[in-house]
């Protein structure tokens, strides 16, 4: 049995859910592959409007379900609200990807020279499965970004639920499902499971033909491995590890320190340090001890939040034990403890840059939680290899001035770096809050994801779920229609 | 010493070439990680030249390439002559490809409700190893799809020389670093690595960002093991296997018997059916035995040629043997052997459609030559769980007729299955002879490709290469030039 927890009490949450049978996985994934054609024929339109009813149906219940998971997860109803809207505001996203069509790609090469016409369009990759992450109980689970991206695309979805808010899933599941059959979706088109070895055992089914993943760079991995060991090995997009630099330029905080310090602050301390873009490590010049001080001070004054699960908590606490015993690392500054036996410090360490890139192996990596880590560089020239040196990113963020020649020198050494580590770079702004739109790039190089070309967040993430197929010499009757014309 | 052979004396072709040292490969990755930031830095006009003037060289010098590469592969003068042309197109339409500048795909999504703005624009992935196929000793080899590909998007390209034209590849590799340093091109742009050793050291060095590789299954499978298992993983694009099911819908044969017959020896005895293109099952109706009658004797009166290596030829005969003694297999017709030691014989093997569905897993895999299995199909509605039985594969052809609503029902049940399964679908033609254009998708679900979103043919396949990075808030003076605007 599947148990959710409150964390501002860590006494269960609900009703525990139960594991899904081996049987039922098999039944759900061969019912997504059933599904497949029926729903692919529903066409853009069809798909726009059962993703829009969808939208309407969470929203018209967005108060039960916001009261679910803040049960379950205590990120409180401000912040689940919004998140109810956001993940609404996606699934009509790609209502709109849909309505317009080119996400398609329609192309065609005339005949020449004695070779046949050829056209090219996109298909749905097939059925797709979806793993559930911990931390957005809504925009990163059961209707979160990647079913939203997948249905548009014409995949069925099975998502394996998050077993941190396993009500908030059926609760959200039978949503979505009754929504969708109220707009003549074939049934098959959505399901759920819950349970790590039904997770892998809808991950091997043959009828599964790619999967999304956002968590852990070890569960990453061994779930990546799975697909990749696959008798028909398939495509695996996962979201795993990051620590998203912030790099504050010299002479960038001169007017604006007390912003700069109570931004970092607060980015790195939002939802309890629990985001996938959480700024991890803050670069800053080694004489602005201005700078310095005012950061310790704001991480000093913030407030942590209850942990999401005992799990997280644990490993927020191993990998502060750890980088306390660091004999290059002083710990500055220690924020107030959130509530509930699983509430995290923020918490505030300071290196130097030669001691840092010393060991890049303990101190660059992740530590998921309100857990900053200052490093004091000696100039924007000894910074640029430790930074290139640094494994991929979500994000990373530049606070810099542009008066000045110097300055905008600096800006462009740093960008050109994160233009090869980082996915989307930040200007005198903050990692966390990913705007979902056209133009978002929610990815980047290993380990912050393992397709670096494909984002998971915005419009452009349908193309996870997408395949070409070229039509070689086709009569118009036997092209698909929008290749017909 | 890397040796190549002449396939039609099986006599050594040329002088031995030396295995690529562990630092000569080191310092080829790191000259190319070096040479990335200037040769990006050239843009797009500039490296556009740099394509133009290697294709340039490369024609200009086409007579001795050709000589040495038909020595070392005995695919004859014509066919070669043919496939530098193609290799030079290949390159001059990615020059076309970076003039059009759309490959870039800039998209900015304005500021809104609090939101920055953001932009988004295609970077190259970094420096690229390519692995060289012993088939196209030109179009996929030292100059061919992947390097074209990969120098237009940006990356330096170190290759793996395919150890079955070792002459070929040092002269063409010449000749292009010579085309490329003439053109302003940084040294280490492009690299070339003998051996296998060098092969394996070169995918797991780390300034290795992504691998392009067209070759076997198990090859592919396992350098695309090595990548996954790197510290930092990179993409691997593998082609690896396919066997490319032509499908003769009832009817469709009543006024083109002959045509298709021959049309299907020529197919599939074309470079003695060393392409992976190569059509090796062929399924025609049960009740037209004017049908295999005739593709039974087109066979029988076709030519095989000479193989190009011993270990091909072993594997050819290896497949043969374990294809004739299959007990639901009659061999039904043999061609005439092609010369020197290594000389494919084309041959053609039938069998019923319930004896090939009860044994996929011998009779549809990949025989690497001119070997082609018949199988005869009682009806449509038998044929399609069949076909969606299949593994995934690069091309699936369809002979039939659209005059009878009965013709394109058919078809369309047929198309629909191809879709599913295949990268791309001919009518009424052949799968080999890859027509090298912007709509071209060359790729196909598993193992016809690792990556089945991705072509290596084609203007597409520049996308490979390609990784994107997202800005947000960043003033025009520090965006990349093709977003400031």
């Amino acid at each position: 049995m599947i148990q959710g927890f409150n964390p501002r009490t860590g006494e269960p949450a609900g009703q525990p859910v139960a594991e899904t049978t081996d049987a039922d996985v098999d039944a759900a994934a061969e019912a997504a592959a059933a599904a497949l054609t029926s729903w692919t024929g529903l066409g853009d339109q069809g798909r726009a409007r059962a993703l829009e009813a969808v939208a309407d149906a969470l929203d018209a219940r967005a108060g039960e379900l916001v009261a679910l998971a803040d049960e379950e997860t205590a990120l409180g109803e401000t912040r689940l609200t919004g998140e109810v809207a956001r993940t609404t505001g996606q699934l009509r996203l790609f209502a709109g990807v849909l309505r317009d069509g080119s996400y398609a790609d329609p192309v065609a090469s005339p005949a020449a020279g004695g070779i046949a016409e050829i056209r090219r369009v996109n298909h749905p990759v097939g059925p797709v499965a979806v793993f559930a992450a911990s931390n957005f109980p809504f925009a990163f689970s059961v209707a979160g970004g990647d079913t939203a991206a997948a249905l548009a695309a014409g995949c069925p979805v099975v998502v394996k639920a998050h077993e941190g808010h396993p009500q908030t899933s059926v609760a959200t599941a039978r949503i979505v499902a009754e929504a969708l059959a109220g707009t003549g979706a074939p049934a098959g088109v959505f399901g759920l499971v819950h349970g790590f070895e039904a997770g892998i055992r809808l991950l091997t089914h043959p009828a599964i033909t790619a999967a999304g993943f956002t968590g852990s760079t070890r569960g990453g991995l061994e779930l990546g491995r799975i697909c990749a060991e696959r008798d028909t090995p398939i495509p695996f997009y996962g979201e795993l590890g990051a620590v998203n630099p912030v790099v504050v330029l010299p002479g960038a905080a001169a007017s604006s320190t007390a912003e700069i310090a109570s931004g970092y602050a607060g980015s790195l301390t939002l939802g309890a340090g629990q985001f996938c873009t959480n700024p991890g490590l803050l670069f800053v010049p080694a004489d602005d001890v201005a700078l310095s001080a005012a950061v310790t001070d704001a991480v000093g004054a913030s407030s942590g939040g209850p942990m999401l699960s005992e799990r997280i908590f644990k490993g927020y606490e191993a990998a502060l034990a750890e980088i306390e015993a660091h004999p290059a690392v002083t710990a500055v500054a220690a924020g107030t403890t959130g509530a509930g036996p699983w509430g995290a410090t923020p918490r505030l360490f300071q290196a130097t840059l030669k001691d840092f890139a010393a060991d890049l192996p303990v101190l660059a990596k992740e530590r998921f939680g309100p857990a900053g880590l200052m490093i004091s560089y000696p100039s924007v020239e000894d910074l640029l290899p430790v930074l290139a040196a640094l494994e991929g990113n979500l994000v990373g963020s530049v606070h810099g001035d542009t008066a000045s020649a110097a300055g905008v020198a600096a800006a462009r050494q740093v960008i050109a770096v994160f233009e090869r580590t980082v996915g989307r770079i930040v200007w005198n702004g903050w990692p966390t809050g990913v705007a979902v739109n056209a133009a978002q790039h929610h990815g980047g190089p290993w380990p912050a994801t393992t397709v670096p070309a494909y984002t998971s967040v915005g419009s452009a993430a349908i193309r996870r779920w997408l395949i070409p197929v070229a039509y070689q010499n086709l009569p118009a009757e036997l092209l698909p229609a929008r290749l017909a014309d």
